[in-house]
């Protein structure tokens, strides 16, 4: 069986990389732990080339399934707005990796001269814990500056960073990216979406509309979770944002999922084309909207973009051995398993 | 094409009906008009044999989109409960039958010597204004009590009640329902859905998870709705049936829907194995949940469900004919139309 | 005692008027019922001069209490705008007066040749029940017509409108309102506030920071409910409008409410200087909002003005003597009965 | 003045110690780091002698103003359930006490032979940067289980623990609490308030409902925070906890906050009555309900105890002098220095 056909087709345009870093001055950087029972690490998201806590972008979140422990998401929720990078991570780590990013944001600002007092850092997760050893909750600052070091437009995709131990529809998942192009009011804009894909059964894995792989008789549940990260220039506002990245659900449920009791979802959307300054003389801020009637195009985008990207992260990911051995077969290496 | 092969595949055992009546008590009514430009009507869901106001039954709602006109949720999510049957119509007739809702729970209160002077009923709709001259609100009291008698378990589905002028996916929809059965703790319960379809764009139909008609160049948008009732026997609480009735996106995303901007989707749960007295010299009500780390059943019950119930939708419904002679094929006609 | 010693002081400078219409363009209209057992009515709040289905308003609502049945929020928050009037009547007329507020909306599109076929009417409700006969729901279109046609900024307050059967903290309560200015970036804006006050227990309330009324032995309950229109001129959007309204319970609660079980608290408000077009050739709209750091003056004109707001309603109010003879006194009268 | 007579009122009863352990098992302990510049500490609250990880208690939060950094809300709100103890700490600091609580709950669940791979972490927040180095972030494991050690029934209020470097209007505050009596059915039930106070003006503070210190000329705006910890051993549900501590607002009001902008107010609730087993044979879990027409005595009692544990944050704290010679005046100390 090919592995390029089961690609889910793309209706709308994708970007040059296809990538969320299509969007101008997103950068993906990882951190990827891979030994022996430590197969783990963190994926930073940068969203553009300046401090984000001086110019906070516009930024909406959505809990699908909140059985998960992503941090951050309170003021996202209040003030619209993200000012730090995101970080993605295993779930027992994420106090670690907050209290990093943390100590990022005081040295950042320091270089610009500023004391920072109070910060809020967006980290999301998933469980890693079948292949790498969760307990040990060994990724930090210096891990965190080298991820941050990675950061690049051309990021690699599959069981690298964050990914690196994540496994979905029973496969090996992790990273995956994807973007759509999106034309209005004569200019081209651009949708990307990154998954931290570590849900699903692989049951009920659809790939081109049919299930691939044998009913599994066993009681397993899904016990991953989805991180999905879309980010845009198109100038959406909080609330619009908000509406765009549910529709990340379409994709999920594109390739199987039901969105199962122990996979937490979660979804966060940035615009880099609507900005809120951390303070300044200013009293009032001007903001872009799309004409509401319009919306239908990041709509299609996102669901598009969200289904490709957790494709990719099964499409990019290698087989891996973590835990106690435990080995995860990677979609490729399951494929040639299957009878023709 | 033989429209049988396109049904989804259920891999859950079907309720005896494949319906929402399925569900022990629950029954389901029609009043239709189908008169030249009044292509109409008022589907009710009677959630069982007493009178729901004194034995009120747990309930949760989820606004997917909530570009709609639904009335009561406030009250559904701040006490959990359904106190009414609950109606669905068109959207400008929410009003009208809002006030009728209000006139048949005084009546029927008064017949227990009740005298009812707060009530929240529970009205949902969809926009079936291309098929019908929604303008005229011709609906009120005396059409649904017409609803109310015609409510029995082995109810229409296509063309029909609040279904009648509906239109789902470019073909004609309405309402459609299926149910799933979930073996629990050595019994056996049973979830149904019930939608109101009017939504999504032809284009974007997936029937076995493929495009059968060819992409719509016009700028047609999805200006629907789609309404989703979803009823269990099995003892949940208010909060795990919001979390239930969340999966019912996953069916519309599977049929090709990407939940478009002008398509308010909402979706409301009950539970006849949870109630609350209205009343009573009873300081506390023991309620019974499921233990959460069984939510898959239910989770993919309602995932299941929901997906055919949309897809019984176009199965049933007949081609028609309504305001300014504009006709809206049926799946049956309309694949005919598509070559071999 | 002198009931204008008891009026809350104001830190910020109070409107013209002191009342919602210090909002340019904002007008306020009753229909009052006084007739025997039907004391009741409908009051509508007319946004500005042009039809808002054309020139959608920026607005969000917040259910502090949503044991009510107030209709239309669903979508006022997908879309973070108000595109009709709002009607406020009594909690079993709100379908009469939502289908009549329809109708008046598809007449109002007609004059400007706009063939309406959707539309949001937003009708907020307390429950009237104990002085008005609330089950013969007589109030439709053509009281809501002379409501409109009542619409002036120097409105009633007290026991007119809606207001006409609502009690408050077990004195007549009614229509209140009130406006505080802010000075931002050398500018004079103005939000005010109006309250459909209907909510709370005589022994709970609190005049001049103290307990007047002597502890209720009574089992009494609060069975009320308050709703709140904020209106401001002040660049909002949808985000920073449900940060503002929240702060009206800070006004109901230094009166002495503790926002009881029945007590519906629904707030509402809207900007009008954020503006949303129907529709249109242009791709994106420009808003603008309150640098986030300056937030604290509407909070505070919010918190100070509903306070002010349900003062008024009961200082307005007069005695009423309702259905089945039930008198409820003002708040001058009561006073009167004080022992000094 | 006597400072005696500036406490609230209370029309319920007082708990014995009047703190949030009347509610049986519940513990609190501290530990105070209070060294020069450094003013922080770390507060935990126990909710019962067994492992909460394993019989998780009903649990619900209420985001008042999400201006804040305290994590683990989404799980809370997704699954109704808390399962471990609730840290407090300052806001830079929540990284690090949320990995402390992971490893302390490791070793708890090994203890029982549990091989712990997840947990959510309830560590909530308010900015102690006036009086504290926040930025040294310097609590971890050691001082997390200092603060286990110290857990007890009469804990200490004041400036102490999380509350050290606390400021509530224009005062030290920190710490307080108190409890109320609710006699439902024949039986006493407790609810307990514990409040981290570092929120409000000083010119706003209403004691007594008078404001007794003087308009602030300054533009000093609200920048602090409160976080409410509401305990009972009522049964109540998850819908019914979130109802309850949303009266919370009530208590901050009348004490005169308009809930500033940079005053993260977030409220957590649980029931020590309603248990969800982490796992086990049984389908099902009972439950037991408050009959929904009696929450008021709950809504009450968390009104009264909300304020009065602010007020006793006042009451207790001392004078305390900490970064950069920075001395903010206990409320007793204030007290003196105003004319009679």
């Amino acid at each position: 069986m090919n592995i390029e056909e089961l690609r889910p087709c793309a209706r709308m345009e994708r970007g040059t990389r296809n990538n969320l870093c299509d969007v101008p001055g997103v950068r993906v950087g990882h951190f990827t732990q891979a030994e022996g029972c430590r197969q783990t690490g963190i994926t930073v998201i940068v969203p553009g080339a300046e401090n984000p806590f001086f110019s906070k972008l516009a930024c909406a979140s959505f809990v699908l399934n909140g059985f998960g422990k992503s941090l951050g998401l309170v003021q996202v929720e209040e003030l619209g707005t993200l000012e730090t990078p995101i970080a993605l991570t295993n779930t027992l780590n994420v106090g670690r990796v907050h209290d990093a990013l943390v100590g990022h944001m005081i040295d950042a600002c320091a270089q610009e001269d500023f004391v920072l007092r109070s910060v809020n850092p967006v980290v999301l997760e998933c469980n890693d814990g079948d292949l790498n050893d969760i307990r040990t909750r060994g990724l930090g600052r210096e891990e965190l500056e080298r991820a941050f070091q990675d950061a690049q437009e051309d990021f690699a995709q599959g069981a690298v960073g964050a990914g690196r131990g994540m496994i979905c529809h029973g496969l090996k998942g992790g990273i995956g990216s994807a973007s759509r192009v999106m034309e209005i009011g004569g200019r081209r804009y651009v949708l990307g979406a990154l998954a931290l894909a570590n849900h699903g059964r692989k049951a009920d894995l659809l790939l081109g509309g049919r299930a691939l792989f044998a009913p599994d008789d066993s009681a397993a549940c899904d016990k991953g979770s989805c991180i999905l990260v879309i980010a845009t220039n198109l100038p959406l506002t909080h609330r619009q944002l908000a509406r765009v990245i549910r529709r990340g659900s379409v994709g999920l449920a594109r390739l199987g999922s039901f969105i199962g009791h122990g996979s937490g979802e979660v979804f966060l959307g940035f615009s880099t084309a609507n900005r809120m300054p951390h303070s300044g003389n200013a009293a009032f801020v001007s903001l872009e909207a799309l004409q509401e009637s319009l919306m239908d195009l990041p709509f299609r985008a996102c669901a598009e973009a969200a289904e490709e990207a957790v494709f990719n992260a099964l499409y990019f990911a290698e087989t891996v051995t973590g835990r106690d051995g435990h080995t995860v077969l990677s979609l490729r290496d399951a494929l040639r398993g299957l009878h023709p």
